[in-house]
Parts: C-alpha cells; structure tokens; sequence
C-alpha cells in the first residue's frame, strides 16, 4: 500500500474516518488496521521465481504495512488471477506457509483465471497496539532509528535482474515483534523501507514537516549506496524523542534481545540528508 | 467472492471467529462485514468495454455480496494493476462514479503497472444489519423469494460475446436498500444471483441441507432458460418462514414501495427442481 498517486487522485474520497486515510502504510478504520497490496508478475516478480517466494513476499508487504503502524497482522482475504499453467497445489502450500508462518487466519478471497499473467492481491487486516504510529509525527529534536542493516535487497535484485535465479531477497521477514513493540512504546513516526531508506525517510520529512538529517558512519549497511536506495527491506524506520531513545534503546535490548541503530536526528526544515547530501529521491522504482 | 474452490482448500485457515467464513458472500470479523472480488480483462470483461461499465460491477459484484448478507456497504480499498494504454483520468472518473453512487468511502488501495492485461481487485467494508443473512438457513417449510426479474444479463451477454458493443448488464444494481431491510427483518436465508437463478439456489439448498422447488410459473423473467442460468443479476434470492412472508411482503410494499416475488417453497431433501426437473447444476461460468 504503498504507491496511490491514482487512488490519491481521488482525494474527497480519502478520508477515513478523519483520522488515518490514504499516505499512511494501513488505514485504521472501526478500530482495525488494514493495508491492501496487489501484485503483477513481470512487475513485482519473473515467471521463474518459486511461488513460495511470491506469496510469501506479498504477505510480507501487507504485514509490514501493519507493523509500521505499530500493529499486529492477524487475518487475510487473497485474490488471485490464475494462469492455466500455474500449479494450484504449490500456490495453497505457498498460501499455507505464509499465513502459518505469520500467525495469519485467512478469512476469505476471490480465484479466477486469468489469459495471461498471475496477479495477486492481499487484503490483511490487523488489530492496532496502543499506539497508532504514523508518517506525520516526527518532531525537530527525534533521534532516528533503523531497525537492522539494509542493503542486501538490492545486491539480490541486481543479481536477479542480470538473470541469475536468486530469489532469497523474496523471503525477507516483516518486522512483526518490533511493530508491536513499538506500538505499545509510543514511539513518534515510523515507517518500513518499502521504496528505500532515501525515499521513505522522505515519506516521514514530507508528512511530518521536518528536515532529516542521517550520517553515513552509523547506518548499519551492506554498502552504502545500496543501504539508501535498496527498497524491499521491511525494516522499520523510525523517530523517538532525544529523552526517550536511551530508554527505548534499553527495553528492546531486554525485551526482544536486539538492537535497533540511530542512523541520524530530525531538525527543522525539510528533505532528507546524509552526510549533507540529499538522498530523498534515492530509491526504488517498483510497479 | 463466489468462486474459492481454491481457497476453500485452505480449509484450517479458513474459519473466521467460528461464525461467518468461506462460503457465505461476505465473512463478518470484528464486527464488520467483508468481500473481496477481482476481475481481469478478457474473463470478466473485453477490453472494448468501458472502464465506467468494468468498475461499477466490480463495485455493485462486492456491494451486492455484503447486500444478500444483510448488510450496508461502507467503505472499500481498491487494488489495479494497469496496462500502459489504460486511460487512468477515466478510471479516476469511473471509481468517483461507483463510490459515489453506492455512497462508499475509498479508504485505500494499491496501484502498479501490468505488462499485459487489467486486473483489479476491490475490498468492501460493510457494517451488518440486526440479523446477519446466511446461505445456510433454510427450514423446511419457508417460502423462497426473488427480489426482481432476472435473465436480462445473459441476453446482453450473450449478444456481447457475438460481437456487440453492448456493455449495459454491466450497469445492474446491487440491491442494498432490500439487503440492509431484510437483514433488519430477519429473513432465514439469503443469497444474490452472480451464478445463476439454478447455481445459487442449490448453494442455500447445500448450505441448510435442503431442497428447493421452484415454480416457473411464478418467476418474473426475460425468458425462463435465461432465468434459471443468468449470472451476474445480483438480484436476492432468499426465503421466509411461512408464517412470516405476508408480513414480509406487506412491509416490504409499504416501506420500499416495490414487490418481491414468491417462486417457489423449501422441502426436505436434497438439490434445486423447477417444475420437476433438476436444475442445480444451470448457471453461468465465469473465471
């Protein structure tokens, strides 16, 4: 749920319920969080990827919508368009995988055939944690965080894209255990890297009206052009008050035995920095 | 969200709060009424028809499933996969039509590219009525209800797969306003005609055990062979207990200012019969 300048076109139909509507990675409505992802062979994947790195992927993105919000993913709908070559046995265990793996009930979808490609869309909906984290909380002041290294996803894709078979980038995990947490913590903006950390620390700057501000030497990293435009990742990006990140830091490092990296601070302004470069429109261009 | 052989194959995944899962038109979780329907170009529709015409049954196909739930559809997240040629100020023009014409917020979405084909995928939201309305309620002795004549949609079809630019079956209505007060009524079974008169009575026939028998002397139709097997009507069928129907009919005369028509009765036993004759298996492929 990421790329809507369409569905955005249709702006006075947007609003949910004055709250969380379309710019957020799940809209929260009647007390659930819901995020919907769709997609398209040749687009998102190639006719040679295992449909088990397909589907497992399309969950990942939808339950990492969730997780941004600092929520928890618990039951799908799933649509699909289906090939006549395609091998319905393998889609239900790639189906089975991913919701059991995720802890996901899948409560209903729609199959149809299809003349051409294979197509998918995830519905998944989700129940929210205390704390509804959003794009447009950053406050000039955060310190800013990053959930793990980025980078690898990129590395892969190239690989794939140069036409080697290597789909493990396919099968990156949600950040399930640190959206809850985070939720329940209150931390002030968040965000996962679906577009790259240059364009999607943007998404926050935008939303929030500041300026971040990264450096280089903290971002944990598979290479550092990779780290800022590596889309994909699933990681969490996100923004805590500079009196609230030593604890935070703390209760993650007891409670869920891992770290989490500042990668930089938000300040007044705008766009996004590292090392006094502008990386904002650094990312990924997916579909 | 008819057709989920495949989904249905995901039978330990496919239980929703125990009460309303697959099988029934919507699921209801956490209070709110679900569907999900997808579409693709050159299954569900040509590529000559108009995008106003695709997404207003995309839109009436979803409405209607939460309609014969007796419910009210509220708000939707829409998901396409667009081809390069897809004109998409006209498809920003067709989803204002259809949301505005069912009065339904877009809360959010998902849009990409498609290399080949249009695909689009809706989830509709709805809040239940009183009484949720299910396929499996039928009792021996209710008398069964259709909610207006049907077999115009296999004609227009059947004229539009012969060459004829006629896309005006696409346009039929969902029939909310009968949906939301039969469910504030509480009638013992209810299902919308998107397989076919014949289809879609054995699914409440299957569901409650039951067997329907039908009077082709009572149906409202354009012709009784397209009444039996014309899909995509998303007129109600549903059925009372007998001593309720001249209520029913009363009210519905008074409040709604229109008829229901009484076709037929539910007997002990098994399969839909019109006249005699074993009419179960009559009703339209599609996807």
């Amino acid at each position: 749920m990421k790329e809507f300048a369409f569905i955005k076109s249709l702006k006075n139909l947007s609003s949910a319920d004055g709250l969380h509507g379309i710019g957020d990675d799940a809209v929260l409505t009647d007390g659930l969080l819901i995020a919907k992802d769709i997609v398209a062979e040749g687009v998102h994947f190639t006719k040679y990827a295992p449909l088990q790195n397909i589907i497992f992927r399309l969950f990942t993105a939808n339950v990492s919508d969730i997780a941004a919000m600092g929520g928890q993913a618990e039951k799908a709908l799933l649509g699909v368009a289906l090939p006549s070559t395609l091998n319905k046995e393998k889609l239900t265990e790639a189906v089975r995988y991913a919701c059991s793996y995720y802890d996901i009930k899948l409560i209903g979808g729609d199959t149809t055939s299809s003349i051409s490609h294979f197509f998918a869309s995830l519905t998944i909906i989700g129940s929210p944690s205390e704390n509804i984290l959003t794009r447009n909380g950053a406050k000039e002041g955060d310190e800013v965080y990053l959930s793990r290294p980025v980078g690898g996803a990129a590395a892969m894709l190239a690989r794939e894209l140069a036409g080697e078979r290597v789909y493990e980038h396919y099968l990156y995990k949600a950040e399930t255990e640190l959206g809850e947490y985070l939720g329940g913590f209150g931390v002030n903006s968040c965000i996962d890297i679906s577009d790259g950390l240059g364009r999607d620390a943007s998404h926050i700057a935008e939303a929030s009206g500041v300026r971040i501000e990264l450096d280089s030497r903290l971002i944990p990293e598979y290479g550092i052009s990779d780290a800022v435009s590596s889309g994909e990742e699933f990681a969490l990006l996100f923004t805590v008050p500079k009196s609230r990140a030593k604890e935070m830091e703390e209760l993650i490092h007891r409670d869920l035995k891992r770290p989490v990296y500042r990668i930089g601070k938000v300040k007044k302004g705008a766009g996004v920095f590292m090392d006094g470069e502008d990386i904002s429109e650094k990312g990924w261009e997916h579909g």
